[in-house]
């Protein structure tokens, strides 16, 4: 009987390097194999075992699926031959990093797998240009949300009128390309215009 | 004239002492005051100077202002003798961490700092207990809630019927104490009886 290796699910963060958590190096120190994104800061490469197996997986932002197909074959294909995978996801990687899919397969094919939680630019982003997402008197909540959404398709997961009137901070990942129709919808359903906004 | 010193003011992460970053070590292992929190779990002090100076706070969750006020003298008091202080923060310092309030008093004081991010258990105690905050097809968006405002005060900061009706994952923290009266103002503005519901 082949033993069956490991998988764990890492989140890199943000970008700095130094904002990789201590248990993060451990699994990158301890892999096979690495796949990695192209968010990833290449300097958290360095704590790799010398004949660690590199994989650069580049997935961009707009995250298709066929590419996700093929990163969980690879999740799976090399975990089967027992040896320790180590996934690296930018910022966190529950928060828009698929890792429920990735975790559902591997539970599927009963292979071991750990989720390692990073830091997420949800809210370092925001902490490095100076801006706290709560802040006493000021924000008791936040809401994260994807501005990636396909502005044509038919019915929008998210409900603007919910975020728009949230009275906390309202973050928004991946939402350059879609910048005008995420302001207009905010209006729309009642943001105040004079609401302080920053693009980072 | 003096050297005037340095305040780190660190996210220590949720609990699991491997969840600190990196950076958050060095802040640790250079430190020559550590003001730190209840929440903290104690192994991470294990990285600092054999003569550094600690300092614990042991705020509650009921944060009352008194205590944040001598929280906040400490930070200045320490900083202005040349020291280098160190200000440890159970999750991240931007969420319910009021690290807003000490760094403007810093700024407002010309003492330098620097705000490190932490793994927030918003997003880590799901994640540990198998639940990703954002799924594919389930959840486009999460809203991070104090749970902990007096039910009793007039006004409320949060709009419950925006929370209630965002279409994505609502985390609320320190809910405990307030469990019943937040799932009544969920369900009043709409949330459905039969969401699936955690408390971890």
């Amino acid at each position: 009987m082949s033993k069956t290796g490991m998988v764990y699910l890492v989140g890199a963060g943000p970008g700095d390097p130094r904002l990789l958590t201590l248990r993060g190096k451990e699994c990158i120190e301890r892999a096979d194999v690495i796949i990695y994104d192209r968010l990833l800061s290449p300097r958290l490469l360095r704590y790799r075992r010398p004949n660690a197996e590199l994989i650069y997986v580049g997935k961009d932002p707009h995250q298709d699926s066929l590419k996700q197909e093929q990163i969980n074959r690879l999740l799976v294909e090399h975990a089967k031959q027992g040896k320790i995978v180590t996934r690296l996801k930018g910022g966190d990687p529950c928060v828009f990093g698929r890792v429920g899919e990735e975790a559902l397969l591997l539970a599927e094919e009963s292979i071991p797998f750990e989720i390692v939680p990073g830091i997420t630019s949800a809210i370092a982003v925001p902490a490095y240009a100076g801006i706290p997402v709560t802040h006493r008197g000021i924000a008791s909540s936040f809401i994260v949300v994807t501005g990636h959404e396909d502005p044509t398709k038919d019915q929008s997961h998210l409900d603007w009128e919910a975020i728009a009137t949230t009275t906390g901070t309202v973050v928004i990942l991946m939402g350059v390309q879609n910048l005008a129709w995420i302001v207009d919808n905010l209006l729309l359903f009642g943001r105040p215009a004079d609401t302080p906004v920053a693009l980072i």
